[in-house]
């Protein structure tokens, strides 16, 4: 028997569209039948994350437990979370719930080591993960080389990243495709898209390919496929 | 307070997708809280609608039951439901749970009236759709004159919906774009697309422009963002 996906969602919701889509289009089927059942809570009554972690915006750990508890309910067999920094509050939230959780952050990590192995790496991610540590504890505790934008770069990213939840797609790529050169030109190779708006982005429009992209979401659709029970389309 | 809204999905789960990523998109929204919080059952357990109605595939009742009462365990306000086909089966479902529903067909037929007025219309559907009259019972309820394809157009209608449904999208659109010629020259000037496979195809392909088209699914998002108290993308 297939397990069912349960995906704590609406950080941002677009994102969450992504995710579904992801996992429907990399699937192997021949039927509905085949695709995994997914079970999903757009809820967007989560607060922002960042404003949290860097200033006295509310805390979103209740609004991410009652989620968690609706998807339980509902059914889900084990839980995702399109949303990188997020990722920051799921220790407390996960003592409210008996599922088993598949980490975003984790499997990215470990699709950079399995990929690309001891290359040099960057994070693109909202200011709330940077400084939270979400993925630099990751990756330190791996062994893994990274580089941090410039303040100005970050600046850029995190400006592309809320234009994206607003809904505004039509956006001057300059400084952001400059944040990305800076980087290059420090060593590394492998850039890792720590931020589910940076995924939709990078469906949107044509990244330089000088260096690799690692997308925390493409990661997580295909880990919860597998571990839903079903077959990788290749 | 907004109202949360339950899509009970997977019938596909491609469609599934498409409807929340429509009701994402038509919202008009400055932040993840200005959306509606959306709880979706892409269960994709449903034994096939088309099946049952036309030989002796399981009924998927029971399932939709499970599905429905699975979203008003999680919170859902009201119910929609992303595949015209599974309408037919309704009656039997809402029975089984408090929520209030919005009724895709009926809306879609709304739709036509207020747009298009006593114009003729021409439904594509699945098989199962014609055969149950989802569509021609409530066209009849309300005067609307309605044109349905040959039998030659309709097999390559349903050859479309299966190979979306299989993950084939890249198709040969000839015999599908003569049921459209077929029906304009019958004096049709509105075709519905009553089934969630053709939302998806007119998102993919360029449709004739010979004709106007009601996208049922494309309705259904809008009804269902103004239902949940948030404001339409203009």
């Amino acid at each position: 028997m297939k397990k069912t996906i349960g995906i704590i969602g609406g950080m941002g919701p677009l994102a969450t569209v992504k995710l579904f889509e992801k996992i429907v289009l990399n699937t192997r089927a021949d039927s509905d039948q085949d695709h995994p059942r997914t079970i999903i809570d757009s809820n967007t009554r989560i607060p922002d994350r960042t404003r949290n972690i860097l200033s006295d915006g509310e805390n979103p750990t209740n609004e991410l437990i009652e989620s968690a508890r609706c998807l339980e309910r509902a059914g889900a067999d084990f839980l995702t979370m399109p949303c990188n920094t997020a990722h920051y509050f799921m220790e407390e939230v996960l003592k409210e719930v008996e599922l088993p959780f598949i980490d975003m952050i984790k499997e990215t990590v470990n699709t950079v080591k399995k990929e690309f192995g001891s290359s040099k790496v960057g994070i693109f991610s909202t200011d709330g993960t940077i400084s939270s540590g979400v993925y630099t504890k990751v990756l330190q505790k791996e062994g893994i080389e990274y580089v941090l934008p410039s303040p100005q770069s970050q600046k850029a990213i995190m400006e592309l990243i809320y234009n994206i939840k607003k809904g505004q797609y039509d956006n001057d790529l300059t400084r952001f495709f400059t944040a990305i050169d800076e980087l290059h030109s420090q060593g590394v190779q492998t850039i890792i898209l720590g931020c589910t708006e940076l995924s939709v982005a990078a469906d949107m429009y044509k990244f330089p390919d000088s260096v690799n992209y690692v997308d925390a979401l493409v990661v997580l659709a295909r880990e919860a496929i597998i571990g839903a029970g079903c077959d990788i389309n290749s």
